[in-house]
């Protein structure tokens, strides 16, 4: 006779696992989340506020969703037994996608499949998880957790995410109104966020580097400097919107992950528009250094990792000026990469 | 000197499968899904129609998310080559879940994980997504596709979907109104949908029973009974809703998956109600008959698989008639399995 534990999955775990993860998810709840008595087969947001007060009656409201794991970055966390940031990278890797439409972000869930369900190990990932939607201030809707030992070695795991967020239909960015003569404003990162991993685990496996070195400019283990968690620009980008309410100031947006400044940025640039970035305007953090140093080709830095700069503004130059006062009052040091020029859709660092 | 793609991951395939994908979304756009000329980021969806006969205002629209996977039903499908419908696996997941609330399905996002990306087997996976998509009429509105070598083995991959819909504040269906004399529906499954796979998994391991083997009662090998795809219950569950668009008819729904008819219906019954369901108003597949043979007992199975019944409507009895006519106009064979009763909170089957 088998039961359903015998074959790997404890029904029993995963109600407690359940119980364990609702303060977590209460703790990102504000008050348009509908607390439901039963069901939970789905998680409820209400569009518009409830109150007077904060009541937002969208006209044209346009729903935007996107999808994103953390690559590999994962399996690094679980080799240093420090899960306790990549739910922050999660949640990052989402909303920093989300907000480039001009979005505002309502809420998340998130796919976690492991080896095994050990929630004592995996709170901490949860609890990652609700730090970055606090940080975005979303709303951590739901999730599902996948118990799968035929699927995941032991102690593996696995993380999905998605968020959900409104815009105006006339104030959808999508970089149709950048023009020549824009300015190019980036956001630093914080490292080599959730990208370029699989490039990584291959320089550890052919032992070129040690995690538990400290490398010169470090000034930390490199497993701490690989681990740091992505940036999430929502806060800076609100605080743009929140000083320039009305107008057009911001043309185009581009989260820099896989694919780096180049693939990104083009994705949002007209047909015959180029972005030039000034190389002098910004340094990249020393671990970028390191990684070249250890034996990848600078073009190929370039193509894979985002080179110090996690985020980028595409911003009409009048109003540069305001754009980055915005940006330092929120708190953030943003660079003046550069500009838009006439071109071919390209990306060129100079 | 260690490129990108030596490491793994073939940015170059990427961009084609992203190119082999986009056929099978537009196959699921409407008119709600906003054409993004730039950008990419992340996925747009007009929550109310631009044409005016089609205009629906929301007064107070509350928006659902919710996120599943396919569990290790994923696993027979690589094992026997056959990825075809693993995607309406996905699709009914979480729509299925998505319906009990009363909302209607407006988009959907896969995150897909694979050993290697190869676009010429993976693209019948999309395909599936896409049709799954189609039967729930809601928008494939993006996805991700993570290359994890070092993460997945050879061949394996894993799945997981994130459905979001849309109710009417008002309508929001949670077992609230569940009442003593109730009625309860169900319609049936197409076999053990995507749950209780590990359990099978097991069984196989054991050499308990053979994929290939066409067992008596199913008519096919075994493993295609058990790859029958999970039944979308949306078009069902409108027509319910189209027929009796004011009235709260519908007290109640549940999606029947892991933990059975069981813990499921419970999830939407008051404190102080029971579900009593009569053992001999349907009649479970063979396959439920055959895995309980193969060793496993009566009450790990109804705690384990739906026993034939994939989705649970609870009704006004004075609608009863309507609602069965609704379903079976809609092309269901609706089943009434019982009623709700004095209780707390439990399922029984007598």
């Amino acid at each position: 006779m088998i039961t359903y534990k015998q074959a790997g999955v404890s029904l029993g775990a995963k109600t407690r696992w359940v119980t364990a993860i609702k303060a977590a998810m209460k703790s990102t709840y504000g008050p348009r989340v509908v607390d439901r008595r039963h069901g939970g087969f789905a998680g409820l947001f209400c569009l518009d506020f409830d109150e007077q007060i904060l009541r937002r009656n969208y006209h044209r409201p346009v729903l935007v969703g996107c999808t994103d794991g953390v690559g590999t970055k994962v399996l690094l966390a679980v080799k240093l037994n420090r899960l306790s940031t990549i739910g922050i990278d999660l949640v990052a890797m989402n909303v920093n996608d989300l907000i480039t439409t001009g979005a505002e972000p309502l809420f998340f869930l998130d796919y976690l499949a492991v080896h095994k369900l050990d929630p004592d190990r995996l709170r901490e990932v949860i609890a990652g998880i609700a730090e970055g939607c606090r940080e975005a201030d979303c709303a951590l809707l739901g999730g599902e957790t996948a118990e799968m030992p035929d699927l995941y070695r032991r102690g593996d795991l696995d993380l999905a995410g998605f968020a959900v967020g409104v815009v105006e239909r006339g104030r959808v960015i999508d970089g149709t109104n950048v023009r020549v003569g824009d300015a190019v404003i980036g956001l630093p990162s914080s490292g080599i966020h959730s990208n370029g991993y699989t490039l990584v685990h291959k320089l550890i496996a052919q032992g070129r580097c040690r995690l538990d070195r400290t490398y010169d400019g470090l000034g930390e283990p490199l497993g701490e400097t690989l681990l740091r968690p992505t940036r999430i620009y929502v806060r800076a980008v609100r605080a743009v919107f929140q000083a320039y309410p009305a107008t057009r100031v911001v043309t185009g947006m581009a989260h820099i992950t896989g694919g780096g400044l180049h693939e990104n940025i083009a994705r949002v640039l007209p047909k015959n528009c180029d972005a030039i970035l000034r190389r002098s305007a910004w340094r990249p953090q020393p671990i970028f250094e390191l990684l070249r140093r250890l034996g990848t080709s600078r073009a190929e830095m370039f193509r894979v990792f985002n080179m110090g700069i996690g985020f980028v503004l595409i911003a009409r130059r009048r109003y540069l000026a305001g754009v980055m006062e915005a940006l330092q009052e929120s708190g953030e040091q943003p660079i003046e990469l550069g500009h838009v020029a006439r071109g071919t859709q390209r990306v060129r660092i100079q």
